[in-house]
This record gives C-alpha cells, sequence and structure tokens, in this order.
C-alpha cells in the first residue's frame, strides 16, 4: 500500500495526452469537457497505474475542496441516518467528502454550523432541518452557496429540494381507513413552521372534504413537535373533548407512538377501539404492539437524490432549482382495522368488509 | 451577518500581544502554550470583535486541517447515530470537522475510505468497525496516524480505543437469569472475529462456570453477523438439538430480536417458555413484544469519549494508548421471567420469587 505513486505527469504521458485533460477528467465537476471515451481511457490508466487525485492540493490550485456540508437535526431520530447514509455514498462515489453537524439539541445554531461550514469552504450545502420561513435558506441563497434542502423544504419556490409527496401521503392514509368504515376521523399533525407538518395538515382538511366527511375542527390538533411525547399529549387533548372518533391519522410515526402510549394510559385497545396511522415507516415499527400501519419512504433515495442535485448545482450553478418528490407507499400492518363501534356510520360497502381486520 | 470581519492582527493589537499569541490561542491544540488566564481574555478580545479563525487558511500554513475521519460500518445500525453524534458534538466543540464515511454495503473497503481520509489530511480517524486482527489499524499505526478505535477494539494492547466493559454487561445478564432460577441456559453470540463478539462469549463462558452452572456446549452458538436473520438461525439451531433450555442469553439486541422471530415461528413464548436478554439497549427496544431485557449502554458518551482521546493524542502523539471502558447498566424488562417449567432445577430462592416475573 505504501508504493510511491504515479503523477499526473506520467498519467497523461501515458495515455498521450496534456496533464491538463488528466485533471479535467479525474475532476467530476470538469470531466463533462473532455469526450466520454477518452474519459474512461483516462480513468482506465489512472486507475491502473495507480494515480490518484489529491483534492486537497487541488483545492489549492483550483479554490475547490470537493466537500459538501450537511446539516441535520438530530441524528438519532430514525429518519435522518438513512438519508445520511444515501447522502454520503453518493457524494463518495463522485469524489466529495461529507462534512456532518448534527444541530441538536440546540447546541449551537444552524447559522452558527453554516458559518463554519464556509469557513471550511465547502462547495455546498445540503439542508435538512430547513423551516418554511428559514432565513438561514435565504441567505445561502444570497450568498451564493449552492443548496439542496432534502426532507423538509421552504414556501418560496427557488430553492431546490428532494421532498416527500406528503399530500399523496395522507390521501393514501385517509382513502385506507375511510375504506375500511371509519367516517369519524381526528387528525395528530405536526409543527406547521416545518413544510412536513404544514403540507400533511392541508393535505388532511383536503382529502376527508373529497371524501364527503365532515371533520370536527376539535378532533384536529398540531403538535408542536414531531416527537412522541407531543404526540402523546395531542392525542390526550383530542381525547378530552368527549366527542367520538374510530382513527386518528398523525403527521409521522413518532407521533402515531405517542398516540399508542395516551391510549394505553386512557385504557384504549388499538385498532379495536381506535385506529391510528404513522408516517414514515421508521425502523422496527412493524414490532411495535400493535404494529404500526404507516407510509413508507425510501429515505436512502431521499438522501441519495439530494446529493445529485447539489452535484448538478454545484458544477452549474445557473440551472433553475428543482423540487423532487418521491412517493410514499402504504403498509398496511396491525393499527388499523374496521371500526367495531359503528353506531351512527354509514354501512360498511361490501370492498371494505373484505379488506378489513 | 456579512459584516467585515477584524483580522488577527486587530486582535493581536487590542489584547497587547504579537499575533502569533492569538493564533496559538484560538488554535485548540496550542492552546496550552498560552497561560489560562490570557488565553480566556484573548478569545473573549476575539469573540467580541467577531474574530474566527479560518481553519482551511490556518491549515494551508501549519500543515492542519483541523479535520478527523469517522468510519461506520452501517449508519442505520442504531448503534452508530449516537455515537457519531457524541463524536461530532465534541470535536466541533474543540474548532474541528467531522468527515463521515459510512463504510456499509461492501460498497468500498475501509482501506479504500482510509485512504480518501489520508488524501484530505484528516489529522486523526475514529474507526467504529475494527476487527480483532485489523491490518488497517496495523497500517495505521506504522504510518502514524493518531487513530481511537470505539465501540470494538483489536487484539493488540498498543491501540487506544473506548469499549463497554463486555465481560461485565455479560456477568449482569447471567446474574440476572440465575437469579430468576434458570439453569438451562443457551446463549447466541456475534461474530468471533469482533472484539465485542469474542469478549461477550469468553464472559458467557466465564460466567456460567462462576455460577456452578454446566452448559451444554450444543446450545452455545456464535452467529455469523451481529443481524435479526443470524439471530433467527441461531436460535432454530438451539431448537432442533431438542435439548431443554429455558433461557438466551444474546450478544445484542439485534440477535435477541432475531431470536423473538424464532420462537414465533416454533409457537414459543417470550418470557413464558424462554427468557431472552439483549445487549446495547436500542431505542425502541421497550416497545417490542416483549420488551427486551437488555444492557444498557452510553453510545453518546462511547462517542464523546472517543473524540477527546483522539484530540489529545492529535496533540501528543507521544502519549501512550489509553483503553477507556464504560460500564453498561441492567433493564430488566418484559422478556424475563422465572422459568414456568423447573423440573430438574434448583429450587428458587426467596429473593428470586420477590424480584420473578
Amino acid at each position: 500500500m505504501v508504493k510511491s505513486r504515479a503523477n499526473i505527469k506520467d498519467v497523461a504521458s501515458r495515455a498521450g495526452v496534456h496533464p491538463s485533460t488528466v485533471s479535467r477528467v479525474l475532476n467530476p465537476a470538469t470531466r463533462s469537457m473532455v469526450s466520454e471515451s477518452l474519459a474512461k481511457e483516462i480513468i482506465r490508466i489512472a486507475d491502473e497505474m495507480g494515480y490518484r487525485r489529491n483534492p486537497l492540493a487541488s483545492g489549492l490550485r483550483t479554490r475547490r475542496t470537493y466537500a459538501v456540508g450537511v446539516i441535520i437535526p438530530d441524528l438519532t431520530n430514525p429518519v435522518f441516518p438513512p438519508i445520511v447514509r444515501g447522502v454520503e455514498h453518493t457524494l463518495d462515489s463522485e469524489g466529495y467528502i461529507a462534512i456532518l453537524a448534527d444541530s441538536g439539541s440546540k447546541r449551537r445554531s444552524e447559522e452558527a454550523l453554516v458559518e463554519n461550514m464556509k469557513d471550511r469552504h465547502v462547495e455546498g450545502l445540503i439542508l435538512a432541518a430547513a423551516t418554511r420561513k428559514d432565513p438561514l435558506v435565504e441567505q445561502c441563497i444570497e450568498q451564493g452557496i449552492p443548496l439542496v434542502l432534502v426532507n423538509r423544504t421552504v414556501d418560496k419556490h427557488n430553492v431546490a429540494a428532494v421532498i416527500n409527496d406528503d399530500e399523496l401521503g395522507i390521501d393514501l392514509a385517509v382513502t385506507h381507513l375511510v375504506e375500511l368504515g371509519h367516517r369519524k376521523l381526528a387528525y395528530v399533525g405536526g409543527p406547521q413552521r416545518t413544510s412536513t407538518g404544514y403540507a400533511r395538515y392541508r393535505a388532511f382538511l383536503k382529502t376527508v372534504k373529497k371524501a364527503g366527511i365532515v371533520i370536527d375542527r376539535d378532533l384536529v390538533i398540531n403538535a408542536r413537535e414531531f416527537t412522541e411525547s407531543a404526540g402523546q399529549a395531542a392525542f390526550h387533548e383530542i381525547a378530552q373533548t368527549g366527542k367520538p372518533f374510530t382513527a386518528v391519522v398523525t403527521a409521522n410515526d413518532l407521533l402515531a407512538l405517542g398516540c399508542f402510549d395516551a391510549m394505553k394510559e386512557l385504557g384504549m385497545r388499538c385498532p379495536e377501539d381506535v385506529s391510528v396511522t404513522g408516517f414514515n415507516d421508521m425502523p422496527y415499527v412493524d414490532r411495535f404492539v400493535p404494529p404500526l400501519t404507516t407510509l413508507h419512504i425510501p429515505h436512502d433515495e431521499l438522501g441519495a437524490q439530494a446529493a445529485l442535485l447539489l452535484l448538478e448545482r454545484i458544477q452549474n450553478p445557473e440551472t433553475p432549482a428543482k423540487q423532487i418528490r418521491l412517493e410514499p407507499r402504504m403498509i398496511v400492518r396491525g393499527s388499523t382495522a374496521v371500526p367495531s363501534s359503528q353506531a351512527g356510520d354509514e354501512s360498511i360497502s361490501g370492498r371494505v368488509a373484505e379488506t378489513g381486520a
């Protein structure tokens, strides 16, 4: 392993090209300036001779670092590790590194972390924790830092982002419950300052209306955080109204787990008394009591797509900002069933009776 | 935010010192060369004037990058995110960044990732996936790269590492089961190429011997991987011997989950037919069916200690390699109980009857 390596001139000489051509080919950002067949040949020769670009040395000459900053709100929230892994694997395969920062526990502001990343001359940023009106995102755009949001986005449409189709997800959950025969629905949503919390809430109102269901607004609570304890508190608040409901749509799995906790405290059974749906399909929810019916999100793919989109923007900062939406998929498990008490509800259709419980 | 910043000379002038003194103070690695009170004063002035060191520029002059490479085997294994978070928070508070690489899915060899980190001039490495005889660890040591292992270590004692006290953990699990009245124990271990798999296996044999229990070696299986499917296969293998056992000690939570799966397939109940213990206390195991009795490991702290140890070694590469062991703590939940069938077992002591089920 500690052999003396070929240098760029050796590779250029063997390939019969100028060293600057080798340099262009071995830099993912400039590779497209050289014909594909020549690029392949040069990469083959470089591999064979054991020559690798030194990204830091290249960075000194070209002011490039081949480094990307990745800022996430909490690595121990099960949603984020697969996103980060997807980002890192994709960056790595293009010769970039991921500098990871976890802004959790309000230890340091995201602003400070971004400043730190800028000091490190990262070529772009991936942010997983944007709020809908995020001054930090505005700043990055003003300062011309290539930026991609992942998982959550901002209200303005001038920012590149890779997100879930939240509206489709909630539509699938509501449709599933309606098909089971539920008519009295409650909703435990997330913080309205996040795009996910807001979009899922709007989608819930829209979808139930489409289904011809009148929602009692007392049964609709948007929690302050996407956490188990916030979901637990929201469920208690709904239960305290004393109004009847047979199912709860939640805006993420942690909120759904909080509903499980509250139901246990209230002596209610899931799904016998109340059905519950989640959103995310985080690891191990299939092992909970009951196994959670939820929306599966391809988190690895969210991360991979975000990395690709960022590399595209680094290469060509003038491309218009794209938003990529990935489709969630309904996973039916044990937390949803035909409502046991259907007094006052419409009769259940034949199709539902087949699907149910 | 975009104000013109004070430079190092401004800070030096205000503090009445030479710029090199400011530089020393603002570099965590050289801060101790300056008296503590002067260092504090200079940091205060620099903060006040909005001066921050540019780590990349400093790196150019001093060949330092204030970057550390963190290589983990699989970020989606719930053990690693809190370790990485602990590492990152600690590095960040000392002015270092974490370059993260996930070697998962055998996509790229760990060797290639380490080479990549070296090209980036990282000042040290944290490896979370060492094997007991790891050529990569040997190479790093030979090449003088500051290195700290976390979670797993190597057999040789010349490497800095932060690990769990595996022997204590297994001792706690076995003692818990013996106190409940279990005498016929099985063991599902991990890969013997890892220090955790090996140490927990040795600890099991030692502890049961100490407790005066004779183990049937057919009931002891070391799985090839720390995964649910490997645990499931191991449990089936044990069950197929037809020999009686009332409890299984496992070497990690994923193996324990695999045992749950196998028991379900075999129509066996946990803990009524067989008690199961895990190791790690990964998130949400308290929500499984049954909630898993396991050993809690302070993963955040493992990461934080590893980062501190590495910074110590970067500052002073000549310090002898230290191994730090953190103590696990027994968390008793629903997967362990007094054995229901005790034919052939010793009678249960009064203490156990009180503790049990």
